[in-house]
């Protein structure tokens, strides 16, 4: 496009170069970064070099942080007698949002998947054996990890190997629930999920909220 | 969200101010852009800074631009006789695209919408007619000017207030084809756009390509 001049053509490029931004969204956002206010552009470059400065990973969970230790791990008040295993930040985020946890976390940094040659070296599965076998050699292993990895084809085959893995070595190993969604529809859910909410049936509490 | 980390807090904030996106794409984009090489945050940090920098607008046309001329005021081999309105820088893109127009062009840089508050002083118009009426009064009006403003209320109304004001000024003043788009449905065609389809038929040519 010979009519494109360059620092557009480049903005274009970088924005292209995000998730789910193809061309025609990134022409898009980038008129609109030229025509917003100067601060909005600025305000946003700096963000993303801050992000990259001032962000690391927590020492102990690997969810991420601005020191060695995350706001949760370094939170006297949270149940250290647990430990939740996800697969990205994320999905930290998306627990600490509902409140229902008050455990500290584990940050895999994705799921074992052998078709695009993830094996559990390329995650944080070693570091989390680790934390595991250290509290269990001092006496006082985790009363519980929750395996609340993705309900997907990687993220349980990741369940499975830590599940393996975890035994002997904390009280005990659960899993989150698979079911039907709050607000789901039954004649629209899949037949796995309607498997695996029958098979998660619990006793029914006339109070449950 | 005390877990949330200022930085990356900042970050998912001045994205969520994109257009077309919404908080969970900003957290998405923000974890992307964490686990993306180095290399990706501050190219497109850079890129943001230098299309502030570096983009101005054409003296002549309002078209983006690094210099007071756009590539396309500057390019001497274009027909000086035919100008093309548009609304936006986009605009231009997209036409270029075609090669259909060989002319110049003007962007208004929106559309008039009493709604929205926005007449034609907020627009490049005033500037689109000093260009008309300098060339009237030097003895060569333009041949052409294109009304290529959107088929939307608004474009229609700024086309019609232009096609008024410009009338007298310059040879022709033409608008764009409206009509059922290449690939289309006439079943499945709105009634204006077949109104527009129908009232716009022209001669069939056995060659037309």
């Amino acid at each position: 496009m010979a009519t494109l001049i360059e620092p557009v053509a480049r903005l274009i490029e970088a924005l292209s170069r995000l998730p789910g931004v193809g061309p025609k969204t990134a022409q898009r956002l980038t008129y609109h970064l030229l025509r917003a206010p100067e601060a909005e552009a600025r305000q946003l470059a700096a963000a993303l070099v801050a992000v990259r400065d001032e962000v690391v990973y927590c020492e102990t969970c690997f969810n991420i942080s601005t020191g060695p230790q995350c706001p949760i791990c370094a939170d006297p008040s949270r149940d250290h007698s647990r430990i939740c295993v996800v697969e990205e930040p994320l999905d930290v985020l998306a627990l600490e949002r509902t409140g229902a946890f008050r455990g500290r976390y584990h940050v895999l940094h994705g799921a074992i998947s052998p078709m695009d040659g993830i094996g559990p070296d390329r995650l944080r599965v070693r570091e989390l054996l680790d934390r595991a076998a250290e509290r269990s050699r001092a006496g006082e292993p985790y009363e519980e990890v929750v395996l609340a990895t993705n309900p997907t084809l990687e993220g349980e085959a990741t369940a499975m190997y830590l599940a393996e893995r975890l035994a002997g070595e904390v009280g005990s190993i659960t899993r989150i629930a698979r079911g039907i969604p709050v607000g789901g529809d039954l004649e629209y859910a899949d037949e796995v999920t309607l498997i695996r909410a029958m098979q998660g049936r619990r006793a029914f509490e006339v109070n449950e909220r």
